[in-house]
């Protein structure tokens, strides 16, 4: 127990049929960097998902992903709209900044979603010299709030945005658990609905390591290998980063993982805000749980299931599920949150 | 036979005690991004290998240990003094000059190892405003060209770069196979000879991804840990290139599997030099050999065993020996060769 | 009176004495970038005011200032917090970032102003490398509002700054109306408060061009010459613009002219503030005056005397004046806005 | 006579036109930033000269102008192809790298020229996401070494790179000087001879400062004024530069000027190369004398005269003669070589 716990879900491992694809690629020669038939593999299950005109570079991480399809997207002088509480504004040491050296507007939002109307008052000052230009907006799916946009408020943005000339990036660390929770498919979620390019994650629901960056906007696929690799985000032993993603779309194993996780989220914020003094003070949508907890709680709770802090402040905490959490995990820690309260 | 070659280290997969060690370390939950105890252990033992006063920074690719090094060294207005055939100056696509916004000096060598006398006439231009300020030295063990320094060519840049208030760096991509040809530790061949960052490769010696940034002078250490992740290549789920490292280093690992490479090399020099027709260009020192052949034969030995051309005008191609080359592997390719003597 | 207007300050022309000032230093050679008599002497003079130990960078513009100054005190991870109104956050279309490659935490102010208060809650995540670490804090003097910071407002500012690790720029595009109306020097407003690093204009004040970088804390002036070089601020015929300041800071003749565009715009604020349906927003601290104005008075206005709307949703304006704007000028404006009423 | 020499053409001050030019300039308010009746003028002419197609942008100084220009054309993962003595390369302290992210892929010569022969071994890695993608070649015209290019060498070399799929950019820091010993229009020298992108200087040939960036491909134009902004390339005061191209394009001033330079230059080349001891080493074909003399004679030569050492291994010196050098500075340093002969 103790090394369980809710603090992310990247502190999860793998999963088996991940780590059985691993081992069965080790075995011969494969060309480097992509030329070799695991990675051919993989992109069709993707053109599949998403469409035959999607084009798919795999990197290693999250901000590599968000990084290589904002450089493929924009010039130093453009501007991306996102919220505030955007990975890529807070989490990611300035990688934004200093891969593209553009600026981020970045907007107060009550739950991490954008909208039309907190948007509009940021379209200004196009074509004029002094202002940077703003040119995409990036939304995060399922946002770092835990909450979700619907397939309609996904494709309103899009249209507004196309309409202002702007492109949509999505941040899809977690986009499994969002099209478990719609119910939809991976496309339906982004290019269906719009989105320019999509930063797929596999590593917060399973994989090794692993993300995909996939462009589905025809005019912006040409620079992106190089984007890529001058990024340092281009994997030389290929097939390793190919075959998790085959193993993980395959029989959409993807959805089966994220809806357990997605259950085990609602399940804990059933049972935590039964205990009193706990306040869950956002919406469960997919798989995090955002809580007011008394301060004097954070400690000892921590002590044998690590979370993080969200806003010190309010004393508001998040707990993430992952695809192994299990009920046993979530009884446990509602009982040890029971616990407090005597 | 089809999927076995010469083309490159990195088309072989990994070795089978790393493999396990990735299936090991797939259980339960541990923190991310290295505050978990196999990312401890194996930074143990790289401070066993290296010195306690070594600072570890794990991360995905080879460009990014090199880019993550450069940064930690140098100022935008500074330049890298590097061979012409560097990885760094010509199969990074740029990423050192997008990383740090420097200039590499690159200089022509016959077989891609710097000297002071040739990288002297590059030290001029010192305090002058409208020049780049040299400031790093980089070199790499074993070289692109195959070729090694020995100990006391590495003793004897790192004394004239610190005399002139230089860095040193050294881009270890094939550490282990100088190491292993050197018959010494992988610290004489680096931090004991003077070095002040190395890149410590893994993938070409049988990892499946991960390299390490490793800091040697104490006065360069502070911002690594920023760098890395503001270069994207911090890893989430770091106990698994931890746990890499540690199958890796523990028993010497390393060594074994380099050596094997190393004498398959010579081997397979041993026996193409006996084909007429066949001329090897580069001293075979570690795991690459380099040889002139006909033109003609280029195309019909890659489609049984692919490997790359060096230089299309000499017809000079290369071939690169792996951990899992045998001696099978080395004997078909020098009868396919003989075979085009007919 | 079509030519004149109240748009901004940089739309007056040069001092008469400047203008003569490059007549006379346009004679006979003198040696290029600085090394010349011109420039000792203009620096003596900056070491006069400021103090013997400041570092003199002349560059071109105020961006120009900024950005070396910014990339003098920061690395990449760093950020800088500022103003939202500030200008390096809104005027300089992206230029912080672009040159140094970092993030601008900007804090909304009722009036261009920081405060501890409004400071502190940015001031966390130290030390995780998740997150960009705050290094400077950047104040514009006066501000972009046309307000002034007290001396013992700077002082509590770079106090505040320094005991928490962190160096204070101060972009002083408008610094002489701002020593003008605190009746300081410049030293006071500046170095004398703790401030490390000052953007120094002279442009806004009839200078034809140039500003300068001022260097208070000596840990930071070793890289500035190779920075303003590589950032393109480094004028090969630097005679004409040392000239410039040496009869700019000669007798006070900045704060003659400063003092003389701060009591114009006192005088505008006074009438235009008895004008029905004109209400001043701002304090009128130094040069420049806010007013909220009916909406359908702004083209007509503009057409006679252009100036910038500020706030389009407010109706909010901005009217600057300059060293050789006349009561004639401020009176026939509001003559001219009295006419609205009628 | 202390203060004259051969140090360099921007070690000469103004044009008399210019400077008049600057004070009738000097009157009334004119909009900031370019929108004005001066800058109108400028550019008309500028359009005259160079065709009505030409977009025109205003920057400070060469610097400015080249880094621009460059990132007008390229993205990072692209390069530019210069000559090895290109003030891009050597001069600019790393700008170009620093501005764009870019890889320089410099080329010895004999004379400063590139030509499609020299050029064509670097055209190779096309595709490969390895390989920095060769997009610009930037010629520099008169070139570092005071040699021409010839209108149909010009025209040779933007014809290879057009079929290479590459743009030119021009560095004409000293364009009058070649368009003046060519005989030709500035149009014939660059947009007539298929340069897409031209650095055009005024400084080296009186100008008090100010280049300007012309683009003639209409494929460029779209982001320079946002990238020259964001450069911190422009001058909130235009009209002083605008005011300043007039008075140097009307009349063909710049000729008039130019063809002095260049005269006297050929006539210290003859009357040095009389000199025992004297070598000449480049053909003098604009303002600039390059030569080989004894090592101890130029210490006592620079203290009256002072000029740079271009190779120091070499003993060869750099004399450039200005707009504003007479016969009577020639005779008298030719004297002084004389002298130092017995």
């Amino acid at each position: 127990m103790a090394n369980r716990g809710f603090a992310s879900d990247n502190n999860a491992g793998v999963l088996p049929e991940i780590m059985d694809a691993l081992v069965q690629a080790n075995k011969d020669h494969t060309r480097g960097y992509g030329d070799d038939d695991y990675t051919r593999k993989a992109i069709g299950l993707f053109k599949n998902e998403f469409g035959a005109a999607t084009k798919v570079f795999f990197v290693f991480n999250g901000t590599g992903a968000n990084v290589v399809s904002l450089q493929s997207m924009m010039r130093p002088f453009e501007a991306v709209i996102c919220a505030q509480t955007a990975h890529i504004n807070v989490d990611e040491c300035g990688a934004p900044e200093k891969f593209t050296g553009c600026k981020l507007l970045d907007i107060p939002t009550p739950d991490g979603k954008l909208k039309p109307e907190l948007i509009a008052p940021f379209l200004h000052g196009f074509d004029d010299q002094h202002h940077v230009q703003p040119k995409v907006i990036s939304i995060t799916q399922c946002t770092e709030m835990g909450t979700l946009y619907s397939l309609d408020e996904i494709k309103t943005i899009c249209g507004f945005a196309h309409k202002n000339n702007l492109l949509v990036h999505m941040d899809g660390a977690r986009i499994a658990n969002a099209a478990a929770a719609l119910n939809c498919s991976l496309a339906d979620v982004s290019v269906n609905a719009g989105v320019d390019i999509l930063s797929f994650g596999g590593t917060k629901n399973g994989m090794l390591m692993g993300e995909a960056v996939l462009v589905f906007n025809p005019e912006l696929t040409q620079a992106v290998k190089f984007i890529r690799k001058q990024s340092a985000q281009l994997f030389s032993k290929m097939r390793f980063v190919s075959a998790q993603f085959t193993a993980y779309l395959m029989d959409e194993k993807w959805r089966k993982y994220a809806l357990h996780a997605n259950r085990m989220a609602r399940l804990l914020a059933l049972e935590a805000a039964k205990v009193q003094g706990v306040r869950i003070t956002q919406e469960v949508q997919a798989n995090g749980v955002f809580a007011i907890i008394p301060k004097d709680w954070i400690e000892p709770l921590q002590t044998t299931s690590f979370f993080y802090v969200w806003d010190e402040n309010r004393s508001e905490v998040r707990w993430m599920t992952a695809f192994d959490t299990t009920e046993e995990d979530v009884n446990a820690f509602v009982n040890h949150l029971k616990s407090m309260t005597r």
